[in-house]
């Protein structure tokens, strides 16, 4: 676990005005005793940033996941790598880390202070009367906080962001600008929300008919109530212009450590279980059960009332029907999905048809006409 | 047809605050003489708001589809439910309606006052000197009303709208947070727009070339010109971050009681018939036709000048390609959409051509060497 | 090309207020010699604005593309026509030019004035001490400005556009409302970004893992460092509630004259050529490479670190896999993506299925009889 580290530089810090974040000076001992890798070489090295090999300078932390990029790593002006056990790095101060990728964005988070969605309550805020804003809280220009509303400690709210009334938001959050809540969302802590992502509004539920007896042509869709909530848990990611929301009679809920990419869409009523991944542009239909460990590609589309059990995988473009249930562990793509290693034979057989069927035909008119002799 | 009530609740009801909607208090009788229904029980019985059989209390109003969920209503501790015929319900009060959801989205809107997306005109909203606001009209902080804007009689305009110059907007509508109307979209009344929508956006249109001589390596994009406006009508609801744009040359209207999901993209001079419904995520090509009560899956796709006459319905994820005519009724699934039946059979022989080719070819391999012998 | 013309209206002009874009008179001669066309006809005819030739007046100009729509142009009440060799337009002023279409974008660029997206520097809008505005630049109400920005001549930015700090924007640039850019964004001349759009967001990067040795079940994502940066050329535009991702420890670069639809997606580390116009909805997942006068149809989908040389065209909903190559020229479509004129026969083939299987095991199935006999 990461410890919990004080940053030292202010707030404030002039050089996130000119396109780089904060940088926050650390000894290679401190950072390797933070994330627990073991130090090979020089631990008074000073770090100030972390980079990609080929822009890093000297006191930039660089890594590598495997022996094949072991050149660009040597190659790089960076004097310190972290690299996982057996590559060797002559002249090179090395942190030895399994998983080295996972150990430099550690890293990354000690060495580069991000830039703040918010530093202050600022004076064109609005804030209800009776919402509550804890200390450490910051809140932008033009944010718009609700009635009732709360806002957790150390909490960062962006520049027009509006906070519906009732929601609450919890410690060491970032809003960034223009995310909007409607009424009675609840996000748990260190969430990050970017700008433009709306939660919370309505369902799309509707009821179809009309009094002279539901002739369809004559029908009209008057709406379904959507009175559910939302809730976000800890430690969730949610991507710029996302769309994720409220239940109509139950509620939505998104379990921590969920990360959803830009303009994903969740319906109402749907479970998102912990640490579920959903890449950009995939659609949830209401009602939708996702478990824990979930990964979901681009551009995926979800059936109503549709189930995915712990740790299945749909790949990009996947379309789920409704009502289906996708099994723990498996791996599905295509529309509609099936399994992976199905989908593969299936769609080789289908890349065939052209060659194969003609020759068929063929070999059958021969063995027709010899019949026929 | 549902009366013109009055709420009895007071604009800014604290319960709006803590996640609850303002409930308004109603005997079965009142509700039954305003849906439509017939009472079998106590029509004295208090309601005070509608839910999940699962989460009622005594006083929320439930309803059940067909006989299926009829034990989940009677273990309900709701003491009345909306009911078809023929479902007993022994010890509850029972509203008898054939279309039973219907009917409680009714008697919902009635038991539900919805929370405000704006109660006043906000000193922070800045209106142009020749917009008109009309009476009764709210217009949340910090939105912006341009120049010769009309917002109509009882209409909502929340927090961070931007309505353009020239625009013009009915009755009774409730536009949320953040919706952007780019100049002179015409919206008609008791329209709901969901947050970070953006209506009258120029359309994606370009000419292509160069003063050389149009040689395509060397060619770029000029804009075409995209001076068209938006209209929509009555009743119609656009959910969150979608986008409709302009028209170019000609205009985009969307009829009456049209309903759209979130992040759908209607591209320019598209026309679309009255109550047709569109879910999450579907995008229009320009100048496509769409008649009424027609329906369009999740994530569907629509090429260029396509037509999907009355009540056809394309499945989610399907691609229609430019041009194209969809008949009415007609009921079309995947890319290049065809004809659902059809797709079903040709989708069946696909998956079973890894288990019958190779059979196949057993086959006529045995019968060519029997030929060869 | 279009010489560099003073537009004579003021900015201000009340019509733009009323759903028209402000009309600039010109002469035909004047229009031509912008526009380099021949001028068959009276030179000195007055236009006044553009638009479809059922829509026109008699100062109108229209165009028309080819033969087939002559008689649409014929019957227009407009007097000025654009239209290529060889078309015949009695008694019509006829400007002569190959591409017409072309020809008529630029003549509506001198004969409609753009409505501005900000006439002045608002009092609402904040302004870091340290941000740069040049002259002529204009800032809408509660637009909210980083420090250290840079707003290049003529810009107009919009009502509640958020500009980090630290970016830097170019000369006339139209950024419409509600506009976000996170910190360090580069933009240059002449660029165009519509409504809701979100540029410089964190890319969707993470490492995996546990420090109790990488279980899945266990393990959590932890965010990647997203510390490059996101740099547009000249002449891009891009659409409404479009995203486009900073670089993670590289950038993303969009070169000049890309044009992007709405609700786009462009991930981390996404390099774009000059010239690429991508339809709306489609998606591009981190460090895919687009070469330039690349075509992307709606809605398709690119994996992770695809390369799409110049001049590739992917056709509707295409789904392109991780590390795929599209070669220069080539078309596309469907998901896995493949040659199209292959994907064409492939297709057919599938679409027999259904007839042709039955039918070739009868054969076999008649035959086998035969030799059992």
């Amino acid at each position: 676990m990461i410890p919990a580290v004080r940053f030292g530089a202010a707030v404030g810090c002039r050089a996130a005005g000119r396109g780089k974040r904060c940088p926050v000076k650390r000894t290679v001992r401190e950072v390797a005793a933070a994330i627990g890798a073991e130090v090979a070489g020089d631990g008074e090295l000073e770090l100030h940033a972390v980079a990609a090999p080929e822009r890093a300078g000297p006191h930039d932390l660089i890594y590598l996941d495997s022996a094949k990029h072991a050149q660009r790593a040597q190659q790089s002006a960076a004097r310190c790598v972290i690299a996982p056990a057996g590559i060797a790095m002559p002249g090179k101060t090395v942190l030895r880390a399994a998983n080295a990728k996972l150990a430099f964005s550690r890293a990354a988070a000690l060495l580069i202070e991000r830039a703040p969605v918010a530093r202050e309550i600022h004076p064109t805020a609005i804030i209800a009367p009776l919402a509550k804003v804890m200390p450490g809280a910051a809140i932008g220009p033009y944010a718009v906080i609700g009635e009732d509303a709360h806002i957790g400690e150390d909490t960062q709210i962006g520049a027009h962001c509006v906070i519906g009334a009732g929601c609450w938001i919890g410690q060491d959050c970032r809003l960034h600008p223009r995310v909007t809540l409607y009424n009675s969302v609840r996000i748990g802590n260190r969430v990050e929300i970017h700008a433009g992502a709306v939660l919370g509004a309505d369902g799309f539920g509707y009821a179809f008919g009309d009094a002279a007896g539901d002739s369809y042509e004559k029908g009209r869709y008057t709406k379904f109530p959507q009175l559910g909530i939302l809730e976000i848990g800890d430690d969730v990611e949610i991507g710029a212009n996302t769309t994720i929301d409220r239940g109509s009679l139950d509620d939505t809920r998104i379990a921590e450590g969920v990360k959803l990419d830009n303009l994903v869409h969740v319906g109402h009523n749907v479970q998102i279980g912990a640490h579920t991944v959903i890449a950009a542009q995939t659609g949830i239909s209401g009602s939708c059960t996702l478990g824990h460990h979930v990964i979901l590609g681009g551009q995926a589309g979800l059936g109503e009332h549709c189930t995915i059990e712990d740790s299945a995988i749909a790949g990009g473009q996947s379309g789920i029907l409704n009502g289906k249930t996708i099994r723990a562990g498996q791996t599905v793509w295509g529309t509609p999905a099936r399994e992976l290693d199905k989908f593969k034979v299936m769609f080789a057989w289908q890349a065939r048809l052209p060659e194969l069927l003609p020759r068929l035909e063929q070999r059958l008119k021969k063995l027709e006409e010899g019949a026929g002799e």
